[in-house]
């Protein structure tokens, strides 16, 4: 497996390993998303000021508007931080 | 580092590797995009039967038509060729 494929092997899996805790096994509800962005993105929660932006982030994710992250959603967030960390990190 | 952050880590790596090798430092250039695919995703090349499908993303990644995929643009393919794999090998 190539390195990019080993990167899309663990995201698809992570986003499993959560989505699969409870109600629809393939997607995040509130609870799970907030599991998921305290326990795999941290300093995410941290650096915001806003207590509500876990609320937040569902209703920017949620593009079709059923209240779950599908996997085509959550692969949005991962861009928008990776491109936010990139642009950050990059020297 | 979480999983997650390990994953966004390498892909960053992987976008830099391969941006790196000549010319714009921060963006993959046609050459360099297909050299990214060859060692990367060799099944998606092989896969596809259009000899033309490098050159063909090429156009669709390239957003801003600088005829160069910067690293937003490269995660719109990471997460297009996630969305299919992740499709196609759920349960």
């Amino acid at each position: 497996m190539s390195q990019l494929e080993t990167a899309m092997d663990i995201l698809g899996k992570t986003f499993d390993r959560y989505a699969g805790a409870e109600g629809n096994k393939g997607t995040l509800n509130k609870a799970e998303l907030k599991t998921m962005l305290e326990k795999e993105l941290p300093s995410f929660l941290k650096n915001s000021k806003n207590p509500d932006q876990c609320d937040k982030l569902m209703k920017t994710l949620d593009q079709n508007g059923d209240s779950e992250v599908d996997f085509s959603e959550f692969v949005v967030l991962v861009a928008a931080v990776m491109c936010a960390h990139h642009g950050r990190t990059k020297k």
